[in-house]
């Protein structure tokens, strides 16, 4: 483990950078201050980089159109690797036909609906259509009453015997300085232990999130995972899941693990980034590149 | 572990008889059909009987009134230990004054009201008044809402360091044949693991339940743990917890767990009753008595 | 939650002290220097104490035998309250005859051996024996092979349908400056999943612990929860037990918690004691009392 | 979910056969009876297949000379992933020098051992080496001595900030027809447990054995997931690993899953397989083929 003071040399180090997004790229405030300058860095130097996030309130599409609009082109949708695309890929190809109920937004809704399979809010669940509902997603934490569509998901899993997709792992997420709010991961967790059921989870630290990305790259280059380093802000998720997909790792102190309590979260948990670094921002003296 | 036939060979045999309320006295369409006539025969008899109940959504008045219209007279206010009262009794111990924020409704609040220390509704705790909230409990399902009321729990036990009570361990219970729905138990485990803290939970299989009850009958006679007996329709609340607590224990068949379950449930979970019986309404041929 | 510079003014606010034993009366290098003085004040000043200890390895009395032979003779067998009593007392109560089988050393059995029960230790159930046992106790982490015994005792625990208790609660003890050792709370705990069935566990921080001591005070004179107070070095016991139990608790620093650490790991749990004090030995102006 | 009667049909339906080992191939007597005709029609059928096996006791090699023994020549090294080779890439990737302290037999620390880094078992670890241990592997259960080198274990991680890697994610296995054995992942978990710390888990379900097989394939041949199906005798690790993965998936009653409690155990846990068939063995009609 070591403390890098710039987030420059990692970058020199490796062909490709896998980020997190939010604590590393953006926060709850917007883009983190100067963070477009790594990505000017990573094109001139020709070096790859991708997005992996637990997100499937939105399309990648979507998402992509978020960071313009916040000023950072660099991010494009083919970019991205959310936990929606794992959802969307294993309703491809394991669920043939019928109805996904979803928890969330329609927008996250609108995103793995496909040919074959429609997408019907939990709400709209009733008598006439229950027997075609084939998999229950959790999407987004926004979208539904919590306390008529979450008592409606029990009693659909009791009565229905159907693969449950949990989008995205997290518990919670920042609001902001002071506040966090519940994630659907959560409340799928609360579902899951109350209908004594196994539900299907895609999300960091989950091996498959890095494969899906490793996947993309291998389509158009070689690579080796040595060459890769991924970028997070969160010990059990990012840090974990890449140190468990073999990819070497950098804790940045810019979002959900705080400078001073670094030291004592890695001990405790015995979590291990290769590296430790201020934050994703390269310094002043490299601006001029 | 004995099959009884009648449950008023069991009667026989101890001085002292702990029924638990929902799936054994009453369930979702009112009182067990000839529930009575095993009340009338404990009076006949001399026995002495408790209800003993998860359930905070009410005081032991209310609680007692509900079993009153429904035509139970036996069962009276002195005769229900609930986990409210365990609740109530935390507070007056262990919280000197100020406020105590739950999630429940207001008649649920009123009970655990007192001179020293006031209730106020999760949704009423504010920048004014954050800094007198001295406890929080979770005491029934409704009267809040769920998305604004849960997230605003998590920020507030971030914020303040203070006892969180769980004052139903319950994870859901039924709502008719078909349905159950998520108990404020299950609800007050996903804050605990979002937040990352301790809960103080009441309710069985807990043995303070237990020891309230006994403790009440040895203010006016004498008792030894071998003259009483626990009946109960769930086993990981009413056997186990009447097990440890040195109970002998009855399972019924006329609620949670159904006659073609039982004997898979109780070898997997390797709970044992004492005795099953199918129900706690005694015979045909006791009416008479 | 008040900082207390003196135990001794802590001992002058309450009638009856409860002491957890390691980390607060005794640690792995015999005596705390001058906790003789606290047993003295407290004979003086006419107060009661227990000690109420998660240990099963020894009964009452040879528990107390130790305390005499390091010096402090205060401490007889009926000041101690133990999670092997309440081990006994279940076995009394609910298991009428047969073998119980038990991992722990032939002093931990021979403690809860009587009349109608044996003990037999697991690495002594064969064919001819093993349908006549009738519970399994876990006692102690020594006195067995754990690799054989182990084996043997999840193959018992799917054979038959018996009760299984864990006399300790404690996952691991310390025993030294610088290691620990895994007690048999936590190979109990390993077994428990694995054959998926619950266990009986006894110790703090459940209620039943204390409900123990307050009843055998209670024989002799008349008490109330506010005139007792739980001092221990641990915060998931000592203090969560006391505090749910409705005691009043003292979290001393001579322990497994550490001065440094003491703010975080409250903040962090949410269990709250209503002081903190160095240790339970008292300060050297009360020395000449 | 369909019942199929002959496996045959199921071969015809796919390109790739991904089978479990233990239940489905063999047992603890040796081959499944007939299983050499399946493997014998997969070659005149060109068909690939793999086993994909929770077993880091041996290498590769030495498992499928195993097979030979047993007089199944069909299974050679190449055609086998287990949760030993996720280990070995973790620490070539990860651990670049050093001492790998173990769990396990000799022979299962051979096949990881490098020309960087040398294994040690936990037993040799001691003052003057502790500090050059820079990882630790659960490799098997047998070749140590449970009690001291469990107890060593934990206080090796307490002592050194490293990774902990579970070679075999199992808690217990098969021994005969009556008897089941602690698995190493079993004893992992309650080290993890006492020590508060993460460890990184290979074995089925989780995806990277899935992924590891997959990746293997696709160096010699295109393939999609549409074209694999996963055969195994257990929900929880092959049928649950297979589905998330993006795989049709085969539950055979062969194994860990009797015919009686095939349904309850799919309806209780959620966990659908696409088939359901008696076992891997095909039918006695087509032998002739």
């Amino acid at each position: 483990m070591k403390r890098i003071d710039d987030f420059k040399s990692i970058i020199d180090h490796y062909e490709i950078i896998f980020f997190d997004a939010f604590g590393v790229i953006k926060n709850y405030k917007g883009l983190l201050p100067g963070i477009e300058k790594t990505f000017r860095y990573l094109k001139e130097q020709g070096k790859e980089y991708y997005v992996v996030t637990n997100d499937a309130s939105r399309s990648p599409a979507q998402l992509a159109a978020s960071y313009h609009e916040m000023g950072l082109d660099a991010i494009t949708a083919d970019r991205i690797i959310s936990s929606g695309m794992l959802t969307k890929e294993y309703l491809d190809l394991k669920v043939d036909e019928g109805i996904v109920a979803y928890l969330g937004t329609k927008s996250s809704a609108h995103y793995i609906d496909s040919e074959g399979l429609h997408t019907l809010p939990v709400s709209s669940i009733d008598e006439s259509n229950i027997d075609k509902v084939n998999a229950l997603a959790f999407l987004d934490d926004e979208g539904f009453d919590w306390c008529n569509d979450l008592n409606k998901t029990v009693n659909l899993l009791r009565k229905r015997a159907i693969p449950a997709i949990v989008a995205n792992t997290d518990h919670a997420y920042p609001l902001n300085i002071n506040d966090i709010a519940i994630a659907i991961g959560g409340v799928a967790s609360m579902i899951e232990t109350i209908v004594g059921k196994k539900f299907i989870r895609f999300g960091k630290p989950d091996s498959q999130m890095f494969m899906f990305a490793y996947d993309l790259i291998r389509e158009y280059r070689s690579i080796n995972k040595k060459q890769i380093v991924m970028v997070g802000d969160t010990l059990q998720t990012d840090i974990l899941g890449g140190n468990k997909f073999g990819l070497d790792t950098v804790l940045v102190l810019s979002g959900n693990t705080r400078s001073a309590d670094a030291e004592n979260r890695i001990n405790a948990t015995g979590i291990l980034p290769t590296y430790i670094c201020d934050s994703a921002v390269i310094g002043p003296i490299e601006l001029d590149l």
